[in-house]
């Protein structure tokens, strides 16, 4: 069966495969840009939202209060988390001393962790002064639930991976579910943050000429803002995901420093 | 540097991280049996909600009607959604003819999306005899938006690898982009899924003892029906990206039946 016809056809097969694939390759720093475009994009959406259509920002506990929850969210458990996730795809941090970079990679997840605790105190403070119960919603359980799953992430990996006197199998066995989790979160994180803005529109949106359903600016406005949301997330889960952007040596032993 | 005493110390530390990630390695089939359960408690609880809660099921456009919605929905766009996507992932399908495996990929998505769409008419009906609008909340844009992907992904799937005539080249560039399709039309479903129940929860629940701020037995019931949605979406992605579950060979030419 093995013809010389049949492998010079297969050979031909094969470089077409490679081109195939070769034109998949988007270089990772162009799309970081992209990525970082969007996120930013996202933030200054959600403030300009919450600024131009919800009253904008106070602390005194009225709904003005309430503005920073959302874009706290936006800004640290989807921007902010996802820089941080991203850290050891850029090439540089491939070779080298690694400690820099996971004190990069630790100190950008602690901010967005910061964020994340000041956008729940923001709702927390709102419903405590408006006598409004907290956490019986869907979205309040999965963003809770969020929240918590990134506060384990964090201090697990805290201490295994800087911390030195995690043992070495520990790092390994830690290692992938670390790296799992990392994804699961930000899914997470985004789909709490898509049902929020949904409920915030339908709580928001009810009187008339300037009800939810009859897609007033504010409506389509945050809508976009919700879709363009999904595909930072969709993008950086990708991005975490693709086998050629990863650390080449991410499997072998050296995550001890 | 290299001293025999550092040698056997790397050595060690080499097998220990063996034995480590042995660890992690669960095998296919019973995740598998677990994943099919939680499946079937989620249609399960999605079919006792609308049944037990909110009237039960009809074709005349009331809110009986609307109910096939969210069940349909959760069997179709995620349960056998996933259940089609974890086909590739069967051991028995890595050896012998791939086309039988295929037509059974082919097969379980159309049927999901027959169900999704049967699911959308549901939801149209009943907004259609209520005088409501459709298509306004962020919901439905995700929604709608998550289905035209699905409606792409199929006709793309079938066209580049059922019909015979797409080129091997073809196959080859069009492949990654369906298996990172396949797992984000699963992550938006699933966010759809849990926006709208938190969605219809607010719509429904909004009168005395039964409001949804005061947590009566249906919320309790629909926010854990979320959370397991949820649990099982993220099971499905991670394990469809889970190296060990891949075909061995799934990045070589093997795609021509």
């Amino acid at each position: 069966w093995l013809l010389p016809g049949s492998l010079s056809g297969a050979s031909l097969a094969h470089r077409c495969h490679h081109r195939a694939t070769a034109m998949l390759d988007v270089p990772f720093l162009p799309f970081c840009a992209f990525l970082g475009t969007l996120g930013l994009l996202c933030v200054a959406m959600v403030g300009t939202w919450c600024q131009h259509w919800r009253g904008g920002f106070s602390l005194d506990g009225s709904s003005r209060t309430f503005n920073w929850h959302p874009v706290l969210m936006v800004t640290g458990l989807v921007v902010l988390y996802g820089a941080a996730a991203l850290v050891y795809r850029i090439p540089h941090t491939w070779s080298g001393p690694k400690l820099p970079w996971k004190v990069l990679h630790g100190s950008l997840a602690l901010g967005a962790f910061v964020l994340t605790v000041l956008g729940l105190a923001a709702v927390f403070r709102f419903h405590n002064s408006q006598g409004t119960p907290n956490m019986y919603s869907l979205h309040s359980w999965m963003g809770l639930g969020t929240v918590l799953l990134f506060s384990c992430q964090w201090a697990a990996g805290f201490g295994a991976f800087l911390l030195p006197w995690a043992p070495s199998w520990l790092r390994a066995l830690y290692k992938p579910i670390h790296v799992f989790f990392g994804s699961t979160i930000l899914m997470l994180s985004v789909a709490s943050c898509v049902s929020g803005i949904n409920e915030k529109l339908f709580f928001s949106l009810k009187n008339g000429t300037m009800d939810y359903k009859l897609l007033p600016a504010e409506a389509v406005f945050a809508n976009t803002l919700g879709l363009l949301i999904l595909v930072f997330g969709v993008l950086v889960v990708g991005a975490l995901a693709r086998p050629s952007w990863k650390r080449p040596d991410s499997d072998s032993l050296d995550s001890r420093q």
